[in-house]
């Protein structure tokens, strides 16, 4: 693994994209979602996507200089044409709106059409709730979950992140994909050499594989709760939810029109949609907070089936990465990783990021 | 099995309820709600579930000539004390405000308090679908659900519910458990003398059990996504979500501190919490109900793993119960339910409900 400065790995990312045209502004708004991924340990959606995002804008696929707008609104509602800017821009834009409106009327529930990917969803859920509201973010993403008996892929990943504040620093952070597992659990798995477990991913013949490769060749993920018996239909449903909250209201691509990110043509854009909202929990009962932190609390003390491995609280993992990322003021890559970015910063004719530690 | 005409299980529901003090309208609705459940093929929410309401309302545990009220509003959101009326009439007065609400902000959000339970909850969500609008409905329930890791439960089966309303006569409809699965498929496998998958319940030494007998026995359901190798603490996020939306926000009873229905006390409220919001798709891109219409149609056509096992889309088989059960103008119950409903139409001196035919 690289071990790379916090700062320098943003200040790389930052130089990456100001040096294919995107405002500053933009490009930090960018980065700092990316470097959150990798700081949270969700390394997928970090530094691992910096080459797709300059790859969109190099082909004009993504147009980092553009202005999102609002289309129709209403008090407590807005639909916004991201035109085409990056994800990060996209998703400040919205998800301010819809943290304006909480404070309004109670809550701001905004559809964006015309976007490109935003990375960690849970960024824009904890966007709201730093601000003391409950924050939701959505996205739609490329086809990739097969709902429960079929052989094809009709739905995204999908997630669904749901952030809430609690009491004495507590927090509520839920940030989860509707297959049973992103992409890159099966990557790690076929790293290892490993095998995938069953309720993962479909072979070419709609059974369920425990081949990573054949996994990963196919492109069939599994929806959360896995095959038809144990429920699998719920995590179908639920990417389905997502799909209608984000490109079947916003009039983005939706569903199985979404094609594989790694395929974005020469100037046509990803039209993705999100759909960000923002409640106040002050409008119900007071002492939200205490309620919630009494529960988390509560979760972390139940009795584990394995003494040695404790009951968490959800987001707790990402908390600790976080913090434990914060006191190294550094991140870590995998050494292809940080080849990759050599090669980038060579195209790009920028400062190559440094690194401090190989091991 | 014995085959009742539904006009008759409803007047029969209608007659048991009135007989303990119920004024006729709640009377009405809650026998609406549970036949509802009786006609999808949901059994056990039924006239399955009957008796308990009765018993709620006869312990004094439910006030069904109370009235709810407005605690706190705002343009988008509302607070309501539902004054321990039965969860029908709670629901509709909850639900009518979020509806109201979405008509002219375009979000209505109502948490609940001091409620019972509401039966199943995609007939909330409905409500709103039937309006034009996104329903949804959300309530939390007795803690069964064990966290991921833990011996002990700490949540509910906490519902989620999504009904859209779509062209050509579609719907959405996604009503689901938590939960892998509902405590009623358990009693099924034992009933059938069949044991239960991995991933469904945990026994009392937390690992997963095959005994349908020890899973019930436990009270310990595993989060959809069963184990943590298969993204059970997904479920898990997803039932404390909603225990954020009902009993954390609203101020009722929540997670650990719900105990059994079976187990009410004389005279104590249950207090529940739900949840119902309605948002109107108008708000948004025009065609919201051709492109969810488009991608229902195109689930049921994807390419079937097993070419005699179609893939349907989230509501298909209650949509098929339905329209079943409104052919035949009859529902249908075990011996043992139609056994126990001559007793309590006994009990409260009613007219016992009418049998057509027993095979």
């Amino acid at each position: 693994m690289g071990t790379v400065k916090t700062s320098e790995a943003y200040r790389f990312m930052v130089d990456c994209f100001e040096a294919v045209g995107t405002p500053t502004e933009a490009a930090e708004q960018q980065a700092e979602l990316l470097i959150q991924a990798d700081k949270i340990g969700h390394s997928s959606h970090g530094l691992n996507r910096l080459e797709y995002y300059i790859n969109d804008i190099t082909m004009g696929a993504c147009i980092p200089n553009n202005e999102p707008k609002i289309l129709k609104e209403n008090l407590s509602t807005a639909w916004v044409d991201a035109n085409n800017v990056l994800g990060a821009t996209a998703s400040h834009f919205a998800m301010d709106i819809a943290i304006k409106k909480a404070k309004e009327t109670g809550v701001g529930w905004v559809t964006v059409k015309g976007s490109n990917h935003n990375g960690i969803a849970g960024w824009w859920a904890q966007k709201a709730a730093k601000q003391g509201l409950l924050g939701m973010a959505f996205t739609n993403t490329s086809s990739l979950l097969t709902p429960t008996r079929s052989k094809q892929p009709a739905l995204g990943t999908n997630p669904i992140s749901v952030v809430a504040p609690a009491s004495q620093g507590e927090t509520f952070y839920l940030d989860m994909a509707t297959t049973a597992v992103a992409v890159g659990k099966i990557e790690m798995q076929r790293r290892k050499g490993e095998p995938i477990p069953n309720g993962w991913a479909q072979g070419p013949d709609g059974k369920e594989t425990n081949d990573p490769y054949v996994a990963l060749d196919t492109g069939c993920l599994m929806p959360l709760g896995g095959g038809e018996t144990t429920s699998g239909y719920k995590g179908y449903g639920l990417s389905a939810m997502v799909e209608i909250f984000c490109g079947i209201s916003s009039g983005a691509r939706y569903g199985h029109h979404i094609g594989p990110w790694t395929h974005s043509e020469v100037g046509v854009p990803n039209n993705l949609g999100h759909c960000f909202v923002a409640i106040d929990p002050e409008n119900f009962a007071p002492g939200f907070g205490n309620r919630l932190t009494e529960s988390i609390q509560h979760w972390r003390k139940l009795e584990p089936t394995d003494p040695n491995v404790p009951v968490l609280a959800p987001g707790d993992k990402e908390k600790m990465a976080e913090k434990e990322a914060n006191i190294r003021g550094t991140v870590s890559y995998v050494p292809q990783q940080i080849e990759s970015s050599a090669a980038l910063a060579k195209r790009l004719r920028v400062k190559p990021m440094e690194v401090v530690e190989d091991n």
